[in-house]
């Protein structure tokens, strides 16, 4: 299974007045990240959606183990966790140095550019397989 | 059970090129409504941290029925799915008219001004009871 | 000359690790600030977008006299200090209280669906005009 | 003069319903800039804090010439337009390719962990001084 790697650095405007990273901003990094792996497996979120393939978000969930420093250089990893036909999920693992500070996933649907739900393309399920475990 | 209730309407800059609010903005939503909770528990957040009661989040989930667009006035309701003596669940509903838009749920530890994980103090976990379920 | 009225509260999200709010997070009260005067105009900025009446910012600036902490409740007063036929600057006062804690402005340019420039059209001219000092 | 290069690559967060980056993410970015120009002068940012020397934002200012798309890749060019004893400004100018999109400025006074103001560390003058035009 390939892995889909992205270096992110906390963004001191990321920080609230805890000091560490507000939450909100995981999903950010996961977005980064799953933005990333579209690119890296040759589609481009912006050309997908200049395609007519949208992938609103339908359902997310993270956990989080210790919290983000500004200024912390973590690495986000993303992988594929199920494509079907019309459903996406994917899984985030953000790591400082050895240490896992953040879990989550993001599930997405499919949408045309007028938003009525469609099946994604063939040639996005095969370009996104080896990203799957 | 009571419900606390607040009012939201979606900022400009809380949309996203796909028209409507960015996934990540109902996590600020779910902040107001459960700061709103705590207030109206008679505990504001910013007095709760003032006496070394901090609730760092350590998990959450949400889940999309429609997308919520510029300028739309949103009710949030929130209310305690759990609290036991480290750990707090609160659970919200976004609703536009009769409509829900979203739901939610936000996980929250109880840590003291060093940052030392510890239990809630009794005089919060009475004060929030009546929200619970 | 009329001054628009907006009630903010600050977001926990809004503050960063300085304990204050983030000096970004002005410019989304301005713009509640702004589209409220418009609202009050009778021309909700969604309506005006719809017509073809786009507003983006081509210039801002702002000052700071006193941070705003979480939880602080700030009235921002928006009025028009000049419009002209392409383009329109508002100005911005918050305060906390009598204190003012910063003052600013943002210039706009007129563009269509297609993001051409075009003339302000007439109607919001003068709609706009009993905001102007 | 020396200055400080960051690439940005623009976030799909940092988008609005215009299609373009709203006018506030331009501020996160400067951020990136000044720290970064901090940091290629020896001074992180956070060791500053650390070392009770905090640099409020007390003005700035920007103006737009285009828009930045979503996953447009800027070039942030960072210089020191002056330093005095307890004010520093700092200059950016945005690019994508031969073109300006935007240039702006932030002035930050000098403050130590109490929030009072203080004169900024002839060490930092001197580190920063190379990127004065």
């Amino acid at each position: 299974m390939r892995t889909h790697m992205e270096t992110i650095s906390v963004r001191y405007a990321e920080t609230d007045r805890m000091g560490v990273a507000h939450h909100s901003s995981y999903l950010l990094w996961f977005e980064i990240g799953r933005t990333g792996l579209l690119r890296e497996a040759g589609h481009p979120y912006k050309e997908l959606e200049a395609s007519g393939v949208l992938l609103p978000v339908i359902e997310y969930g993270a956990r989080f183990l210790l919290g983000a420093d500004y200024a912390d250089v973590l690495a986000v990893e993303t992988t594929v966790r199920e494509i079907r036909s019309r459903v996406v999920t994917f899984d985030y693992v953000a790591r400082r140095g050895n240490d896992i500070i953040a879990t989550g996933f993001t599930r997405h649907a499919c949408m045309d550019e007028s938003k009525r739900a469609r099946r994604f393309p063939e040639y996005l399920i095969s370009a996104i397989a080896p990203f799957q475990g």
